[in-house]
């Protein structure tokens, strides 16, 4: 999270010149870790907080494996796209439940915004997210209606 | 939406046997459709609907022009998966203000999901979502304490 004056207007020139960037009261960038997909951790991560017992850990640590197998992909790059899709999309909702409003944003320079705020490659650019009470009307936008995009089959 | 009891039963068979999906009141199965990445389909969408006159259309399709052109990724599967998860999560939380429950599953055979239900080959599986009264309480979960993945620069 950037509440950084200077450093809000660097942004606002890796990202297109966007103006809100550099108006925002903060501007999250959101980054995924793959190294969060590690079997053991998340097996570890259930013991330590006593979500399974000792004697369930052989079965979880199956489950996901046979997961990963299925879907090798969800522990790349790839995978981190999906699940921090859901993340940021919670966190709009909590970010509005306090009043605020928010703007995802992939038009950005990422790779310039790693080497400037000296992030670790290991981390993957989701989005930058600025945040701040609108003091404008956003731009308008027209849902398409659900009816055009879905088949109920009975 | 799968609400037929034959396929909900098969969908199941599919997911490594998981009972909720056969249990579920309906199954959602989420797909994203890369032709709705097409410039000129957002920019005749933004102009039919009056969201910018016919005199914008040339600089909007210039500046998802240079959005697509930094980011080639978004308009792939790869781009499907962080805009449908950010869809996804919207959608959880829709069901649940109307007093539902959803659980958003990965581990599933999509291939043999699509070929079963006679989807086209252009539409790219995301995920599986189940949704349903809930009659009993499901896992427990533990999140993360969002200090330890956060930093704030002031």
């Amino acid at each position: 999270m950037v509440k950084n004056t200077v450093m809000k207007n660097k942004l606002k020139e890796l990202s297109f010149g966007q103006a809100h960037v550099a108006e925002a009261s903060a501007v999250l960038l959101i980054l995924g870790d793959k190294s969060q997909y590690d079997i053991e951790k998340v097996v570890n991560y259930s013991i330590k907080h006593h979500l399974i017992e000792n004697d369930q850990a052989e079965n979880k640590r199956k489950r996901i494996e046979t997961y990963f197998a299925t879907h090798p992909e969800d522990k790349e790059e790839t995978g981190l796209r999906l699940d921090l899709g859901l993340f940021s999309m919670n966190l709009m909702h909590v970010i509005r439940a306090f009043g605020y409003d928010s703007v995802p944003m992939r038009g950005v320079n990422f790779n310039d915004v790693l080497d400037y705020l000296k992030i670790s490659e290991k981390l993957f650019p989701i989005m930058l997210l600025p945040i701040g009470k609108a003091r404008s009307h956003g731009h308008d936008h027209i849902r398409e209606d659900s009816k055009n995009f879905t088949t109920i089959i009975h």
